[in-house]
């Protein structure tokens, strides 16, 4: 066997993400599974859900155009093991689509469910009134170390924190900590960075709480929405293996936060916003 | 008849926000109706849809907790006349419940559905990162002129510009203008802001566009997400009949932009934050 053979079987291999968030349809059922690279402290991570729902509706033979709006509630925990996808089209106009799509499992009934927008995008007047803060390069930021995590879904990405790197070793902070962090997060198995990458990586800050408190807590993510500012071609004619990510907190208030994100190319280009709502315990 | 009977009249008259999202159940079968006072360009304004789909949810015998998240679609311009709802309680933990709701009409078939998110909100830990702008106070703010406005909706609000104010009566901006502005919004006819005022509130920004161009263009919000910070008894505990709102946009691109909005009490306190995607013709 010679090693163009050997390039080819290990280009070919299947990428972890490609695994865990493959779908299948046959006779009208969708169906997908959780896979043990991706599961998080309860359940599967919810980056790895999203990008699951995102794909199964961009399978489907009626979608036309690109994803431009995607919310996924978080029920309950996805449980090891196979699971049901229920696509629905609500309302299809000239130029976009919107879906829903329910995730359930027979111990759990529904533990998912995302609402979604599929544009046809035009080329229009363009304008970015928002800059890509000032950060380390990519190249410049040092690997996050990821070895003693818990969660397998974190081994499936690399973090190269830019600004505020979390230390969960020392004590927890007796005044809160800055919520505002910096990271260049691309997959740990390097991928190009297509819309499913993007609509997980919306959800793989770690929790603000964390950063503001220095200390591991009970958290949740209750709801999330990811709106892409790219579409397919866009990003297909600048291809790019990490995003710089920039995450921050308004307000922690009776078992609730949010966290805003911020998605960027590195060449200054916002790629997508996300925005979520996260139950803790503190 | 004496002046206490007159005013108890005024009094009970009911307000014109909560005459436009009545919503009422018989037999199983919801149902609303748009209200002139609410139209937009294009059917009724979204903050109207957004309040009364939200309504129907509070007033479902089932539903348990104050709303958190909610996640608005438009998908076709919302007739005159009345519509079906279709509320469905989709999952319920101990302390959260997740709905989704679609509202129809004969003609148009799905004109907007809805996700929300539930809770039970309890005593924890409090801390709010994000300081509110500062700004001129609500009396020290003109009244912004209503007057020769063609849509009813803008009507129904007072607005009372704090930073950015528009101006479309001069000629279009030849750059690109900021699209940050600051802005007082109460009902016009005054009323205590509840839940229900949030949640339209959320949509009563002018587009970005018109304060990034200076001029008056198509658009429509296409999907529209509002995380509540406040519970009805953190409300009803500081009553305030106008909030001061905060927004921008990072992006417009290929017929789609963003805008991120917040909403503040006067006493300093994070509400509720919105984002939304809006498509536009420029």
């Amino acid at each position: 066997m010679d090693a163009k053979v050997l390039d080819a079987r290990v280009h070919d291999a299947p990428h972890p993400f490609d695994v865990a968030t493959r779908v299948e349809c046959a006779d009208g059922r969708w169906q997908g599974a959780t896979s043990d690279d991706y599961h998080a402290f309860v359940g599967q991570f919810g980056g790895a859900t999203t990008a699951t729902l995102l794909r199964a509706l961009m399978q489907h033979p009626e979608r036309a155009g690109d994803p431009l709006a995607l919310t996924v509630n978080f029920c309950a925990p996805v449980g090891n093991g196979a699971f049901d996808l229920a696509p629905r089209l609500i309302k299809a106009t000239r130029s976009t689509q919107h879906w829903s799509i329910d995730l359930t499992q027979p111990e759990v009934g529904v533990a998912a469910f995302a609402a979604a927008v599929f544009a046809q995008r035009r080329e229009t007047w363009s304008h970015q009134p928002t800059e890509m803060p000032q950060t380390p390069r990519y190249e410049d930021s040092p690997v996050y170390g990821r070895a003693g995590v818990a969660a397998s879904w974190i081994r499936q990405f690399e973090f190269r924190f830019a600004e505020n790197a979390p230390n969960f070793t020392g004590t927890p902070h007796v005044e809160p900590a800055s919520a505002h962090t910096k990271v260049w997060i691309g997959h740990a198995v390097p991928r190009v960075i297509d819309l499913l990458s993007l609509s997980a990586i919306a959800d793989a800050f770690f929790a603000r709480i964390f950063h503001v408190r220095g200390e591991l807590l009970p958290i949740g993510t209750v709801s999330m929405t990811t709106y892409f500012h790219v579409d397919a071609a866009d990003l297909a004619a600048e291809p790019i293996t990490a995003v710089l990510g920039v995450a921050d907190a308004n307000v922690f208030h009776k078992s609730f936060s949010d966290q805003t994100g911020e998605l960027w190319s590195a060449g200054g280009r916002l790629l997508a916003t996300t925005h979520q709502i996260t139950y803790f315990k503190a």
